[in-house]
């Protein structure tokens, strides 16, 4: 029977993928302002006000602010990633 | 022969793993401080002065301050991060 070659071989592929994207890494941001070539963002400090939470996981609906989209990421995608916080010193 | 074959069945375990990942995405955070549960970052405004320049890339050394490794990870993987620079008004 062909099956144990041809399920071997897929996964073969599924590792040359993986291994492929560990060595290189992915794509960070998915859907930000793709028509972008670089998405920088400047803040001024006078606009910030008390405090500013700013997203690094480049999957918040509000970017460049954080809306904790970041938690559903890190589910299922098992990463650890989080805001920046800028805020006046209490 | 089971040449086509088997090459046919790599090439399916490649696509599954690429749309598995478009699907779910994939880790942004490779390597920094990947013992904590959520890498969140604090920092002061009264601590930044004119300007500061912050990673949004997750590849920096100087993390979570950008050291322009942005640019590196846009080439290899066609993405198009940048960082988040926080600046009083000139
Ligand atoms: S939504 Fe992206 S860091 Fe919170
Ligand atoms: S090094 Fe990460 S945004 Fe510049």
């Amino acid at each position: 029977s062909l099956l144990p070659f041809g399920v071997a071989c897929v996964a073969v592929g599924f590792g040359v993928k993986t291994l492929l994207d560990k060595q290189l890494g992915t794509a960070v941001n998915l859907s930000v302002r793709k028509s972008e070539s670089k998405v920088a963002d400047s803040v001024d400090i006078e606009d910030i006000g008390k405090q500013a939470v700013f997203c690094r996981c480049w999957r918040s609906s509000k970017f460049p602010y954080c809306d904790g989209s970041h938690n559903k990421h890190n589910t299922l995608t098992g990463d650890n990633v989080g805001p920046l916080i800028i805020k006046k010193k209490e």
